[in-house]
């Protein structure tokens, strides 16, 4: 195992344990490069630190992450930080000679994400953005279907992406209700969507925003109530090109929907429906069928939809929320090893930053607006 | 029977036909009132007129609709041509003395709207829309479930209505492509769902609206090629007052859609989800359920929600498209007797038609277009 | 209107006015024959007779159905009485020389079927029984794509039945729950099921049963508590001859099943799957698909699907219950005329009251029971 | 890590893996016990033995399993072999003081499975066998459900089983086809709902089975065709004690099914209903609901339903089938460590082989049977 990676790893939350579980699992999941060797893990406090290098099952760990990304046994670092300290880490680590696995939202300013990029650029170091949900099985075949034309050209899109995890007017004001930490829903989870978009057909040309606040002010931790400074919820049109108009509607307050991407694909001769929160399953329409016997198929995942057949070897057992992670940590891999990956890298993850402030500013100005 | 409404039906197409059943069935369903009278039926050709006369149950038929409307044994009118006659009819039948029962949408241009709308104040008489969806009862449900503040506040109203009828690029060019039958998609059938918009909140303050073309030409009955003059795709955002954001998109090219009116409404309390194609279904999620059973319940249409017991006394059992024309027929016969009755008048169809001009113009001046 | 039928109605509760709509209905829906006569109609309260000819449109009413079933002026007689009266009723109008249409269950007792099926035989007349879900046009087409080889040989059918009017353990024992009603759950609606095996397959060749009583007792409308004499649970297994087999399970007892039929057809090359909940739509697999796009289709009822054309044009649009008994009142029609019709008449009617007393017998007894 | 257990690998094929996924990925996951050590590795195929081992992690590996079971480094075994050797397996790392971790279904025959069952008890070792549904988060709430009472007293049980794997009747004859793989569909794979049953009722009391061939023959690779010597289809009625009935439906014939495992539920206070292609949802109905919003939930998995947390903070992400694994092999290791744990043991897999066999028995001599 001389040349197995180095991994560093920077945040041990929700996205740590979940890049933990992916570094764990890829061997024995794709079996097809040695296995990643754990390193180095830094988190804030030291008990913790040590701790979860112990549950991870890393080498060592740090209360410092500057030393981690400087530990010439680390080779690439996972940053699974809150998205304020990704540019400098990230930006840290490529200056290293590390190649970077950084979790989305890319940055909260456009500047920081120009500065990522060109940190990627000028290192010649695989940058790559944790957009998980492009690895799902189901979504690459919908890539499948629109590239061998099964339904056509493409005339219209619809996104939506809902959570309810604001959807209580009584839910404390904490840190995503900060200006700081963007414009709300649209940085926080509608680079989902996007992310989407950009693997299927590419990013918005124009886009026209509606940003709104379904609740002013939340109780403050501290007593009293703050006034809510972003947009949990956004109503956006676009256009991809001349040809494909789309709706995207996002909201972090809409009760009852869990983890709800819901695409739908029309086109000339048969359309597409998703909804994420049943990953495993592709709904798809074609003029094909005998007229009397058209109707949406539910296509259930399965190993004719890979890397499915990596991780089950029958239809309908059931891919996870961590399991997507793994395909990525694998195109990753990939990435490194200078072979074609399904990831999206700094340079396209740049794009979607610039596609979510295009519509901050279309809010503002109330007005369409272009994007290179 | 001294009491009993005399009727006139004018044009004997789909809807022609659905009306016919309405005031056929109205009697036995609701047993309330006094059995219309079935008089008069106007159509073009007079072979059609005496078959359909026959085939319906009328006593008489003309190819002359103005002897029908100034029939003396004639009260109420049924007005179920193409739209571009709407205006002469209506305003002849109310000029005449009749109730009126027009069929959506109301009329081509705002000025014939308008004109209806002035001869409908004048005459005193009853005139009313044909927005069936509205008496759906799982809509009136979903009417009462916001008035008793069971999701509470809303803050984002979603709507969809799709249907295939266009989808087919290579479907002929006809006449509703042509400029003179409207903006298309919009007046077509988005006047639908603002009329379930108009019963459950009131209709948008304002919108802002983008129209696109699926396919710029179609191919010509008579050879050759036509240009398509209006829009089979709007995407459209609106606001309810500045408390409640939406997003509105249609489309007559969207395969495999048959009938759908996709509705979600999302409140600080709860959310309801409801969809056309299964009329007799309702999603609704509350927070008031415990915690780990909470979820969206599918509320199937029953006894408890009426008027569906005055047709089966089972839930379940399901009503159909032509049910909701009897209850809509119902009202109508409360309306003309002057009691308390869910119908879109001509004031309120007005209302309807000006929202859709202002998303006319919305698309035309690529701004927000305030609705007064 | 020389020619028109004379319609005789005994019963106005539920189904009663179930038929009065449907003969009201047909020739609207239909236009292809004379509109029928509405001539008498029977009820036991003269007042309440008088009040529904009214409602129905019926020209005379009276309480002593004898009358009305020797009335020159009544051709068809539709029987909508508790089962208990159908075998006097249905023998006294066929030997009168009427046709008549009686509801299910045909009868409590076997001998009570026989007698009927005896009588129509005699009279020459036409003899049909309400079963009206066979003429879903849902059901036509799962009959079609079974009889096009679709999905192939069939091996294997499972049935389900299931609603929750008894579902509550404290619902006051009523004459459902008497031995004289039958056995429950399977002549009480279990012959709705048996009505699809039979016009889709044929009927069981044999059965094994067991019926089950959730609830040993009720309470009593006059106080204490009276034992439940009947089953209103029922588990079969059947088979269709040597090749197919097949469960068929059915419970009045069955929380928040409110109207479900579910059908699942399993066949060498496809499988069909249907629920009555949702009667406007069914389920369908094929292999001829491509293997990654293999998925159950929704097909959703419309105009490729006779007679649904002749209530609403366009797909999606939904029909109701009420509408699949004026689907029946036309073949019945049909089936007076001579002309070949979808029906269930009292010989077909007979074989599904043997299979119903063969699980009566077998659950006695503890074995299978084979079926002529 | 001294006290970490050292972990033996019997069979490397899709189970083979899936073992290997949750030892590599359950300390990572729970946190709360020392990292187990993949220490031995046995598959048939030297060369293969030595690529799994360094694919799976594992320190060493060899083609003689006789040697991992006896290598004192290794302290627990899975077995993940054909069901041929399970026994012999079993026995032979329990005699050597090993725990054993056996894939389903536990053996062939019944006396196989008593000797395991002898074994397991005569060792005083945890011995457990791999029915990875019951660890289902969805299934553990149905559990709760139950016990909270919150649907009444249960009276009526349903279960289905369905894949597609030998649907097409020109599938090759393979070892699961032969009688010494056992009665097929309910071995195979009908001891899956069988364990649901046990962990949510208990088994059955009694049984009666009728067995089916879809296709009488098969092509054999070596051509020509061979009889098929056991059952693809199973249709059972059961009991679980006298309160409460149930249907148990079992295919691996059935088109379009790909892990379908069904459940419906019925109490005299709700009902439950589970599909286990969609493993994260739960649908749920009870009668406190206001009547007029009564419908069955659906109920999304997420933190409440533990433990899901461990995986995925947020509700609606979803869970895979691997992750049931990592449930299972942390419930073994509390087992292992002698706490409370949710297990099928040998004692408990014992009675499940009682159950089927007592259904080939009823199928054979075509009565109830019942059962200790």
């Amino acid at each position: 195992m001389d040349n197995s990676i180095g991994v560093g790893l920077i945040g041990t939350g929700y996205m740590g344990k979940c890049h933990a579980l992916a570094w764990t699992g890829v061997k024995a999941v794709f079996g097809d490069r040695p296995r990643p060797r754990l390193v180095h893990l830094a988190e804030v406090d030291a008990g913790l630190a040590a701790r979860r290098a112990e549950e991870f099952g890393f080498e060592r760990s740090t209360v410092d992450w500057r030393v981690l990304v400087t530990d010439p046994d680390v080779e690439v670092v996972s940053i699974t930080t809150p998205n304020a300290f990704h540019a400098e880490m990230a930006v840290a680590a490529l200056e290293a000679g590390k190649h970077v696995w950084c979790e989305k939202p890319m940055a909260v300013t456009l500047a920081d994400a120009e500065r990522m990029t060109a940190a990627a650029r000028a290192s010649g170091k695989t940058a790559v953005l944790g957009y998980n949900y492009i690895q799902n099985p189901m979504i690459r075949q919908i890539g499948a279907i629109l590239a061998e034309g099964t339904i056509g050209t493409v005339n219209h899109v619809r996104l939506e992406m809902d959570e309810d995890f604001m959807a209580d007017p009584e839910a404390p004001f904490f840190w995503k209700n900060e200006l700081a930490a963007g414009y709300g829903a649209i940085d926080d989870f509608g680079v989902h969507p996007l992310s989407l978009l950009q693997v299927l057909f590419g990013l918005p040309s124009r886009v026209f925003a509606n940003l709104s606040k379904p609740y002013p002010d939340r109780p403050n931790r501290e007593g009293g109530r703050r006034s809510v400074e972003n947009w949990d919820v956004s109503s956006i049109l676009f256009e991809l090109g001349p040809e494909i108009s789309g709706l995207m509607a996002l909201s972090r307050t809409a009760w009852g929907r869990k983890g709800r991407i819901a695409l739908q694909i029309f086109g000339s001769k048969g359309s597409i429906a998703y909804d994420q929160e049943r990953l495993n399953e592709l709904q798809l329409y074609v003029t094909s069928d005998k007229p009397s016997e058209q109707g949406f198929r539910t296509i259930l995942s399965g190993p004719r939809h890979p890397p499915y057949d990596r991780f089950v070897p029958a239809a309908g057992h059931t891919l996870g929320f961590n399991d997507l992670k793994i395909i990525e940590c694998h195109e990753l891999l990939r990435a490194i090893a200078g072979e074609p990956a399904r990831v999206i890298d700094f340079e396209s993850g740049l794009q979607i930053e610039q596609a979510v402030h295009a519509m901050g500013q279309s809010h503002r100005e109330q007005r369409w607006v272009e994007i290179d």
